[in-house]
């Protein structure tokens, strides 16, 4: 299943620590503070600990992602690639 | 249908200009750069129609979002409220 995750970190190093981790997982960035990626049913639950570990004050939330919506989304301003025939970092 | 938006806008102006007209448009905002809710088919062409003529070099992704990833969302750390039945600023 495909996902989004974004989030609010405000702390540098946790923020950091945070999108390493995302990348770990093999999801790609579309933003600052934005990340897409295909997860199977136990990476998703791997990276949600992960997550939950480190993550406290500050805000992350997982969206699943299915085709129709995926297929539906817009992008607006810097061109915005789908990931899965290209490596969707683009800045 | 509900959407999520999440945008990366370097420009202090735009990025406010950016949330006040989701605001207008009835949307909540779930993190700093990110906003949530529901749109009839007309006000998403005119949300559409409004981000393009202000957004060029940043980023706004809109992703409409199911019912059923609605209630698939994780979120992770701040406390993140269905914003049916509550508003969903929560910082």
């Amino acid at each position: 299943m495909r996902y989004i995750i974004v989030y609010d970190i405000t702390d540098d190093n946790l923020r950091t620590l945070t999108s390493e981790t995302l990348k770990d997982y093999g999801l790609k960035r579309i933003q600052k503070s934005a990340f897409m990626g295909s997860l199977k049913k136990h990476a998703l639950n791997s990276l949600l600990t992960d997550l939950r570990r480190m993550v406290n004050v500050d805000s992350v939330i997982v969206f699943p992602l299915c085709d129709s919506d995926f297929r539906n989304m817009v992008s607006i301003g810097k061109e915005f690639v789908e990931e899965e025939k290209q490596d969707v970092q683009f800045f």
